[in-house]
């Protein structure tokens, strides 16, 4: 009848309202009657962290990192009492803990804290009462008691690192799609769910802008070699399994084709082409705190260079002024921005050895009359910067391409 | 420039909105800049933990008193961030903290914990580094770190538990009325506000009626001395003191009219007058967690006599149902019901020594043709149960009697 521990983790859209709440409890029941131990995560109660922000916002536009956790980690703990409410209701019993309460140690990086470590024995001893136990989400404590929030995605953090702790059969991620996609099905309706894939695959699905889970909890789940299962609070289907290595029947070249329409491009041109000039561009903006993705040189005519780079939308206006001062202190040329690209990428563990991705892939972009304008290459992807207009096209084309519509 | 410590507590109506809030901060930072040394006690934004048990009630009728302190205790956490965030903004360092994180150790009665004792530790070094130190009222934690809040009235026991453990020269109790009154002010237009009370009379008050604070607070105030100031966070005015002896110019012999509204009363006729017949009665009805307040037994006729007694109009049902199987146990008459009843008393330490009171308002009572039903004496107190329909004229009629309008 026992059959080990699965760790739930329920994003803030599956315990929007009353009705959902409840249907999160009968699920977890059922797994509980099943013969399950379980450890539930829950995210706070749809819209309430943004709400919080808001009145935040109000009162202080600039408020103190430590009291907006404070602030924020009181949304998770509405969520874990009224869970608990509920399984009650069914008959069940289980217990609500902070993350406090359950020694989910953190660093003080108050609103970005990293996990140091898990005292789980609350967790465990609870557990060995029968107990459902369910833990808040996205929140820690320091050593010396104040309360810290994980960053984005700090829920499906928190269940990772759970489920490491507790020695897991699997960590389930309940959201409100069924799974990973070939590619995001609201642009290509022939898109499939992928019954599994890569830790490697899906941290280059997610930092390519596929939105179910953050990267972070991937790479912590691949460390300790966790089984993720993401699937959707709303029906009972398998979703997508994310494991260390998929034995496929086939030799499955890519995975899938991921957009990404947040980031922006920025071209110095005419960089004089000598050594340390591009540190000077890069160092500047790094210590600025800007994150940059793509990076292209050309290669060198008259000692000179263009040097393009993406960043993200948000950090495009800061980036770009700093871009030029830079550009004016090494004695380059005009500053380009262009913030109407996308980035299409494929994805795959297969195309290791497949040389001809990248070809079948420029081709068929060809085909469709879409120019190229970077070109950037990993282990496992390739991503081309394209204008925005073609985002659909090239997704949609590329989908067929490499058969995933099969 | 140092003047000593005081501790503040803002009540839901005094935090209801952002600029309440602000309000609030604005003060707490006046008094800072003026040399005091100040703990800011906050009770949840208006109304909610009113909101907060309908959403659980939604979810569990009947929810688990352990979860219920889990989710309510987020409304003041939620206030102590946004005071804090509020007092930054004015320039001031203020720390927040929950009652768990300043040590506030309470027994493990969920929902109506009491206060085991008080680590001040925390608080007296973020004191002694020159911050604000704000804290959520109402809430504490068990030994075994579980969330706990302290009942109706909570915040203002945590301040004056604070301020007895940091010595603090004052415990200030901000509210939406400017103090105690001699009388309700919707009911008597001339009713005064009260200088200075003693905790005494003020538990007579209290117990009476007066909602302004619970008798709970003001037994420990007056257990440890502590005096507290209660005034309005809408004005600048001074309060009303309460204190453990008033010095007054004249001798004050009653301090202030009260109406209770909440009662029902319950009467068992033609009781066998026998010993032990009493306490059977009231036996089961504090067996089933009913509390009587006045009882007033008749002379005997015929071996036979009348119980009367009063009973809060929320545990009315159940007091019925349980009097008329108790007295057809006892062989005991009808059992009469009147919920359109009323509690009127005079208060003041002073009728200790004035005989005359209780005729005086026997008289006064008469004189309106107000016919008295019931009648109960304390050593500071007098109180009549009457009619419902003549509670605002037996107000009114008495406060002109003992000269409170002056």
């Amino acid at each position: 009848m026992h059959k080990g521990l699965i760790v739930q983790k329920f994003g803030g859209s599956s315990v929007a309202d009353v009705k959902r709440i409840q249907n999160v409890a009968k699920r977890v029941v059922s797994y509980k009657k099943k013969g399950y131990d379980l450890v539930v995560v829950v995210s706070a109660l749809g819209d309430t962290t943004d709400e919080l922000v808001e009145l935040a916002g109000k009162i202080n536009p600039e408020p103190s990192e430590r009291e907006m956790d404070m602030l924020l980690s009181t949304g998770e703990q509405i969520s874990v009492a009224l869970l608990a409410m509920a399984i009650h209701k069914l008959g069940q019993e289980a217990i609500s803990f902070t993350g406090a309460q359950v020694g989910i140690i953190t660093d003080s990086s108050h609103t970005r804290a990293r996990i140091i470590k898990i005292n789980a024995d609350k967790i465990k001893e609870e557990l060995s009462k029968g107990k459902i136990v369910i833990v808040a989400g996205f929140q820690g404590v320091t050593l010396t008691h104040d309360i810290t929030t994980l960053g984005r995605g700090g829920s499906d953090l928190t269940a990772v690192a759970l489920a490491k702790e507790l020695l897991a059969c699997e960590c389930e991620i309940y959201t409100d799609v069924e799974g990973i996609y070939t590619a995001d099905p609201r642009i290509e309706r022939k898109a499939r769910k992928i019954n599994a894939i890569t830790y490697d695959e899906m941290l280059e699905m997610a930092s390519l802008g596929a939105q179910v889970m953050q990267a972070r909890s991937v790479e912590v789940a691949k460390k300790f070699n966790v089984p993720i299962h993401v699937r959707s609070s709303f029906s009972n289907n398998q979703g997508t399994l994310i494991i260390k290595e998929v034995k496929r029947m086939e030799d499955v070249v890519v995975s899938g084709i991921t957009l990404d329409k947040t980031e922006a491009k920025i071209t110095i041109c005419n960089v004089p082409d000598r050594p340390g000039v591009a540190a000077k561009i890069f160092g500047e903006l790094s210590g600025a705190g800007i994150s940059v993705d793509m990076i292209v040189q050309n290669v060198s005519h008259l000692r000179q260079t263009d040097i393009s780079f993406t960043v993200k939308k948000a950090e495009f206006s800061k980036a770009i002024k700093l871009a030029k001062r830079v550009a004016s202190g090494i004695g380059a040329g005009d500053v380009l921005e262009d913030v109407d690209i996308a980035r299409v990428s494929v994805v795959g563990v297969g195309m290791k050895s497949h040389p001809g991705v990248a070809a079948g892939m420029f081709d068929t972009l060809a085909k469709h009359k879409i120019n190229i304008e970077m070109i950037s290459t990993s282990d496992i992807s390739i991503s081309c910067i394209i204008k925005r207009k073609f985002a659909k096209t090239a997704v949609r084309a590329l989908h067929e391409k490499f058969g995933l519509s099969k």
